[in-house]
């Protein structure tokens, strides 16, 4: 799992786990007792991009050693209807108890592999990339960035701490593009690069001026993001072109085509449509 | 906000804050100062029902206490596309610094509360309740829990912890239904109930004699959960009947009239589409 | 342990040796080196019901995997004076920084389960069950209810967010006891149950036909509690009864012979006489 | 709150209140709104020393500023059957959600302190001292030996960290008691007193040649306890002479009387009779 | 404070309080009641730039909002020997409480923050930025960077999520500097910039091939340096050019004079000479 | 390690990893895979004594327990320029993340142990003892103080709440250093000392006659100090004599032979240079 904090991810599944048992689990607790064994199959009930299989894994690596998982698929993989995508083997209780918030971690971080794979199959012809936004789940952020680079996509910055994004109200506050530029630049890393919204060609003009590392096209048409990347290209200064703002799946090869870098869509991330898959055991 | 631990809210706010500010907001800290103040509109982009209006002041009470928000809706209204939510003034840096956390929950909570209130329409002139499922995001329980409840449905058990379900798994385990509720009942406080799936009316009857509080008839068409209905209405035992499996729109009503109680819905919850809310500043 | 919250308790074992040992065993560190080992007998010093033995064995596991526990006894076993209840063995460091704890843990945790066998067995053969009360130690509430049931007894509910009581104050601030219940009712889930306090007579009927699942008869002598059983297993609705206040041992067995399901106790946890067990080293 | 760490005790309170409503008071917060309020009466329903005023007003600070109490009485006052301790008044459902831990937590308190007055008074006249032992609750501590100071008693060490405590098993391991004062001396602070366990004069001669600060004569009968402190006092030294194991309330005066300095008692804090307290509401 | 997470920070200043008082301040509390109030000047004992002002202040907030700080310098301000900082006034207790945690934090952040004065100072006629590195105190990380942009230089990258820096094991792990670059730039954000070391010139060339962002070059003398950034320059491409190793005093003008935009300096954190700060109290 | 708490130690590792990647190694897990593996070479690049090898191999415990250490000199050892301290071995993306954390720790330690065998040397033929004080780094007292045991001094207290230390306000507060010395006596444990600050030779006799366990002479001159000895000594009471207040390295000696039984001396830990060690790769 590149890119994770192992210990941030291991923090979380443990207070998730209290969350879905505050006082154990009172039904499988007085039921099974710890040799009473079972085996279920992970199916994927849809077609999707699988992601979320080590995490699965570790969830049982910290509810009960004794349930082992195996895996038939690698993340990343795209699978069909009816696909078995794993088993589960051990101690029932021990499977039951983790079976929910694996299911709900694998479904929703699938969901946004898949969502993810969609959109940049749109585009794989083209050098544009697609990234996320900060629209993420609150707690969730690692991980649902996490599904999106599985998916084939990469990531926008994590957080508002390692890269800037000027805005208009940055812009009105500063007294200008330049200023604002110039007022950032005093006291962030050299490491950190400068992006700047633009919603008119004039004001592209100005964060080239600036010398934002990075113009962001803000709910351009496709005529004006073509010429506004032509204006950022003849200034050569390597700038990145980012578009943004309402890319719906129809809108986005058209946008890819005008030839900008970077395509941000909230929707990878905000509006999960779990990917349906279930843990049927043998009877 | 009646029905959520208030000392795990502010907890999680301040994580989530955190999560979205590491290192500070190295934009606007640098650009604004104290002294330099706004005023954003939260406008709704799409119809729904609104949810977190004071998660939304409590996230700003946490980061400053100089930020002013004002409602002008209640929670749980209806709002239509344009219609203003709400104001909110104050140091820019501060409101800056709150907007993503603050639309993030607040389009998540609506959009299930929205949800909610679609379905509980549908049966509103009916005995039946929609209730949601545990397919809740890791981490969010109490508050996808809390907008399921502002959008007119109510809730399933909230943990393995505070009610017993008995499915198959359990079933086989201890040898019948009857010894598995008699097994669990053994072990469980007598404020807690007992609810059994059935898949046939074989089933359903094992379930009335084993003495369960609910039964919840699992993916059944209409015309055996109405037989299942009747069965269990005329043992008189005051059982609850739950419906589920599969419940989209089209089928809620066709269900609610066989005579069920309760009806669950896992799409309350596993996959939000996020309510379309923007902040918009004053130029 | 079933019903225990592995990770909560994990948790809270690594808290409590740190209370213990802020800046470690300044006596046992500089004396001992990882060499050196010992041997220990758990004895017990007075009769009692064994409980905690698994937790004694986890403080180990936390401190020194290293220090071995072999028990002797079950969870829940009688045991009498100067019984071995279990050896510990390992480096001698390691087994004097956990025997504070777990002996603290140990003889707490065998009162509560001593004194929940001694009012279990004097109802042994009577259907009424005997439960605890939220009058646990802060912090201690899951595994002071664990030792309930090891003890023999079951648990009231374990929070105000699993189940509903409704007492006089809750009754005057609904306008009477079938407001508190139809207002209650709307917003919780279908799997709780409501619980309602009746002081005479009158309060019973009405808590009856409020639809309580459950009358808890409150300070009522037993004359008074015969009749209110009588007119609640009349009603027929399978209504749980449960009496409280004021349950002295001498008192338990006329109570549950005028035919109550349930009495609640608070003493099983609220002034623990810790049962006398010590550790007793090897020369 | 004297010798209190008031973070600790305010992440205390916190977690203990979220243990107490996991997902919020499903009665109170259903039944009552913010406009309805009440006043209730702490009542000591038992003869006692009062602990734990400031502790009952912190966590209503920590609920629901709006909820005022007044008490009438000081930390550390005997209060008789059917004295009003204080009055809480304020929003109910605030009022209600408070109760039980403020509750459990006086109660136990002031039953610690009520014990520990009882003990301290048995010996008011004599220059000797009672002091705890580190038998408390996990998780306690703190809270538990100031319970003890209130009562007029004196806490002996508070971890394993903060004082050194020889026994017999560090006595065997570092090959006599002069080789384990010796090797500890070495490593610990001069700001630590060594204490060395004592059962016979032979042991107790030895202690005074190792220049323990304190040595601790463990489970002596009166006359051997009155030659150790004549041997003791003779050496000149200034050592504290502490008397420990089984002491009783009929045998602490005979000890004292033979000049020890101080007594240690773990049946301070290890069997806690909670004081009966109750919150009566005005009807 | 800009550039700080506050959530973090209160954290951190409760944590460390509780540090310093496990069990609360045993000599000023059993002293001084609340009535007692007294007043400290801050006076600096040797000349320096101050650091910490408002961290200061944020400490008595935590412990007792009654203590009054007023500062007389600014954040930053270089003072001299004598030069009252500020003047503490409030309850004793709680002013004692404070005051070692209070000047630890800002003795070492004043000491940083006169060290990257001096080191800035150096070269403030030059373009060239002094940096810091990751040689950071473990916990202190934000504290310390935000210490060295008070002094007047910036940060480097805050940790290893936030920029990519590709050193020699990198690079042999990848095969080659174009390879180790193209292999990052699949994954990471388009805002994250990729830096890479260079020990010779012919690496220097092969990343300015490989398309890096920032060129570190790794311990090289001035006329190595020199010619670095004539290649550079050369190329045209905006690369950032970072001199790094062993930069000590009297060297950095003369690298500064070399044209590179920034060098980076371990010592601005690692070894800091905390700033003498003494709290005097009027008699 | 003795005198440290572990499962401290272990949150506070945990913490610091997170600092250092907060969404992981965006270099080293995009570069290299498991399968590679490197082994890198601890050097001293200066003289001193070592520590932190334990805390060093429990990083990589924690990261990846793949990662193998093999130190070839202990705890404690002084090294000379170019030892080789240890060896490391694994996967070089865990290798990577453990790197900066282990140096940051290690350094420190050693140079705070290095430190303290200088100012231990200078007074090794003499009873004197060097112990360090409170002025640590916020969050790592524990670790400071180890490595100054490890180094060959000794501690003073480790926090407000182990030992009373009456200084000049606190005797003003109560009226007296007979007063302070009473009052503060009649709450603390018989296990703690008191320790006085006396500036005057009055005030050293009034710490006498008070009854102090320890009197510290603060930044008294030799010949003051030599007489304070005689005068504390000839009143044969067994207190400790502490000297304090700017004690330099020409200082020491001078003031140990004035016959005080210890000194301790803020520098430290409050400077700390850090010892310069370095990871090296095998190419």
């Amino acid at each position: 799992m590149k890119g994770l904090n192992m210990f941030e991810l291991e923090r979380n599944l443990r207070n998730w786990l209290e969350e879905d048992m505050p006082f154990g689990d009172i039904t499988s607790d007085y039921i099974f007792d710890d040799t009473m064994t079972g085996t279920g199959e992970l199916i994927a009930k849809e077609e999707g991009v699988i992601c979320g299989t080590q995490i699965f894994a570790k969830i049982y690596e910290l509810i009960d050693r004794a349930v082992e998982i195996e895996f038939s698929v690698n993340e990343g993989d795209r699978v069909s209807v009816g696909d078995v995508i794993g088993v589960v083997n051990g101690p029932m209780a021990g499977v039951l108890k983790g079976e929910r918030l694996g299911l709900n971690l694998m479904q929703r971080l699938s969901g946004i592999a898949t969502m993810s794979a969609t959109f940049s199959d749109l585009v794989k012809d083209l050098p544009t990339v697609i990234v996320d936004t900060r629209k993420t789940t609150p707690g969730l952020r690692s991980l649902e960035k996490y599904a999106v680079r599985v998916g084939g996509c990469t990531n926008h910055r994590y957080s508002l701490s390692d890269a800037v994004m000027i805005k208009d109200n940055h812009i009105s506050g500063a007294g200008g593009i330049a200023e604002a530029v110039t007022l950032v630049r005093e006291h962030i890393p050299h490491t950190v690069k400068v992006e700047v919204e633009a919603e008119t060609l004039t004001e592209v003009q100005s964060c080239i001026d600036a010398g934002a590392d990075i113009i962001m096209l803000d709910n351009m048409d496709n005529d004006m993001t073509r010429e506004a990347v032509g204006m950022i290209r003849k200034a050569g200064k390597g700038i990145t072109i980012e578009a943004s703002g309402n890319m719906t799946m129809d809108r986005i090869r058209g946008v890819a085509e005008t030839g900008v870098d970077v395509i941000s869509i909230g929707a990878l991330t905000h509006s999960v449509k779990a990917m349906d898959i279930s843990l049927k055991f043998a009877k």
